[in-house]
């Protein structure tokens, strides 16, 4: 008997036959004698009306007051959360909804993308063993204490709400269903024969989320690796005979590192399209010429992400090169433009077709050389590299967008994560 | 300077231009510097759409838990507030949207019809007197203290809510907004030259509420009689230019009698048309006899409207009549043969082609044969009534429903209520 929380995005539940269809993945972990607690988002399509009407108020301001932006969005998961319940009893489950105020969940106090404090738990684990009542919890929705205001976390924050529920009630798992089966070893829309990963550690995942890979929120996955919260990635339209011989039906166990036994050298490769490059040359190579580029690039609310700085050769001026997302490649090169004379630079270029192509592994950490098996193979398929970066279980190139899907998977195969033919 | 809740029904928040509309009216107030407390219900055909999940979530139950229910419904509330805010704000009006929990509106826990026990309204006069804050309140929804659950009214909840928080806050009047510019002598559709009330006392009010006049909810009416709330109905689609010279819009004050100076004798005339009637006939003219008619009526949830029973002519057998919704009517026949036994009657017959014919006035008390001139005026047209009642402030006459709308028309003219030819 183990204490489960399960988690249903907004496509699980877009509609009633789907939210029955998430009853009887509840009823099933419940017939086998699991505690539950269900995280539900709002039905897919629903937020995006009430963002739609939220806008559509506003005629002179151009921005709402956040309060009531949250007090309007959390609607979608009461709902949810109401109709799953009722959903529930109707199959004979012991239910009831709980909503962020009820529990509470208690945040900070910055509306639209609060940050989830302190989870009391206690009522649920009573109930468990009271009378086995399911606890139907409304993700994405908290409560700031202080003023007694309803809070949102953000895109994506029911993830979070159902990894900080899982925390507070000491769940054995986290399951998160989705509409995919799990986490692949690269997109499987580029890469045919990427796959499914059985396990993988926090820290790959939080790397792999950080770069778009939008099967999980970056901060749900922060904070199960600090709360040690096992997530099991499923997807909800899986069917019983799924399974593999063990009784696991498919799906990505992101756990710690210790868990996993035959650790891979690279777990995955991601990439994104969606980055320009921006150098600055010849700029004097003196204390504070970084923070004269990048402070200005901060206040206007630009987030860099490659950051390239080579020794000079010289010892004079140096070249400095960085990515910024390319829907701000405009804006940022202004900002550089209109600093320099604080910055002190001879030019200034850059580049929008480029694809930033990222290997991830913990497994790198012990073994020499992973990156250098990378440049070579890329060199042999006479694919440039701009600009690189590393980190301790992660490397990233910066090259030709034109190249993205070659380089991809060339990486992938060279680091031996192919399929055995299907 | 006064203190006002302004209430907005479904159609008048029905889309974000109709909000707009209502922000404008709450604008005016405001502007005239009065403190506004809004109370608005969920945008038309909302709650209606909400209904339809909870019914479709069952399969295998006929009920829902109600407490589940009412945690879905009471979005629709809190959708509208939050926008509602929003386009305050957006015209420079300071406000801010209030749920019921966070109020809060305590209430009893009956769930989808739960009644109001208390409102603090503490919170909403400070903001008035430190800010200038508009309190938008979601109508309709409440919370249960014990068990920290929200709660509904049921069906034209929203009125209840707002009167509810005018006596709260000691507003010096509640306003209604509608989609009708006030209460008229009868139903405008079958008398033409019914006229609007300029006022009406909470009694007579109570009666044409009860009887089905659908412009506010009884249970409402009630609350403003008890805390001496004057109530006016008002339409939310009239233009300023509709006011009269003293300034004021179209509409109908609902107060004290005290404050009608020019007491007419008669109102208002009402009809209805879905009366079933049922004679009991030669029953024993001894105690108990009605008890054994209407507590199996009772307990089968009919509700027993009209009851007439004649001073028997020889003091051992008499007639007794009674009306029940026509819907009711066969299964209140076979309610009453099986308690033959224990009623013990000769005959039962009924009749589903009546109207009953209500006159209502406050001025009634003092003047005698009111009623007298109403049974001249409908023999004189040789309508029969089939039965009579009367209360203080009202007298109701059961007739053949081919003749409600002679009936209506000229007991409307009798009572001297028809309209100046326009």
């Amino acid at each position: 008997m183990a204490r489960l929380v399960m988690k249903f995005g907004g496509t699980s539940v877009a509609d009633i036959d789907r939210i029955r269809n998430v009853t009887r993945h509840v009823k099933r972990e419940v017939d086998a004698g699991h505690d539950v607690a269900v995280v539900v988002s709002a039905m897919s399509g629903t937020t995006d009306q009430l963002v739609a009407w939220c806008e559509a108020a506003l005629q002179t301001r151009r921005i709402f007051d956040a309060r009531e932006y949250d007090a309007v969005l959390a609607t979608g998961e009461q709902v949810t959360a109401g109709l799953l319940a009722i959903t529930l009893q109707d199959m004979d489950v012991n239910a009831r909804s709980w909503l962020g105020w009820q529990l509470p969940i208690l945040t900070s106090n910055v509306h639209t993308s609060a940050r989830i404090l302190e989870i009391n738990g206690a009522e649920i684990v009573k109930r468990f063993a009271e009378r086995r009542e399911v606890a139907v919890i409304a993700g994405f929705q908290g409560l700031h204490k202080e003023t007694g205001r309803i809070t949102t976390l953000g895109r994506g924050g029911s993830d979070t709400s159902a990894v900080a529920v899982a925390a507070a009630i000491r769940a054995d798992r986290c399951d998160i269903y989705t509409d995919v089966d799990g986490v692949y070893t690269a997109d499987p829309r580029v890469v045919p024969r990427a796959k499914r990963l059985a396990k993988i550690a926090f820290e790959e995942m939080l790397e792999l989320a950080s770069l778009g890979a939008k099967v999980m929120q970056v901060r749900s996955v922060e904070l199960g690796m600090v709360h040690n919260v096992r997530i099991f990635v499923r997807s909800s339209f899986d069917r019983p005979e799924d399974v593999d011989p063990h009784g696991i039906p498919p799906g990505t166990l992101i756990c710690d590192e210790e868990e996993i036994v035959e650790q891979q050298t690279v777990t995955g490769i991601a990439f994104s399209r969606d980055e320009a490059q921006i150098s600055v040359r010849e700029v004097e190579d003196k204390p504070g010429v970084a923070a004269a580029i990048f402070i200005p690039l901060a206040e206007a609310n630009i987030n860099v992400d490659m950051i390239v700085q080579n020794v000079s050769p010289d010892g004079k001026t140096t070249d400095l090169t960085f990515t910024v997302p390319a829907a701000d490649y405009q804006r940022s090169l202004d900002v550089i433009t209109k600093a320099k004379k604080t910055i002190g630079f001879k030019r200034l270029d850059g580049a929008t077709d480029v694809a930033k192509i990222s290997v991830i592994g913990i497994g790198m950490r012990s073994h020499a050389g992973v990156a250098a098996q990378a440049f070579q193979a890329l060199a042999e398929r006479a694919i440039n590299i701009r600009a690189i970066t590393t980190s301790e279980i992660k490397f990233s190139l910066l090259i030709d967008a034109a190249f993205t899907e070659l380089a991809v998977r060339t990486l992938h195969s060279l680091y031996g994560l192919d399929q055995a033919t299907a």
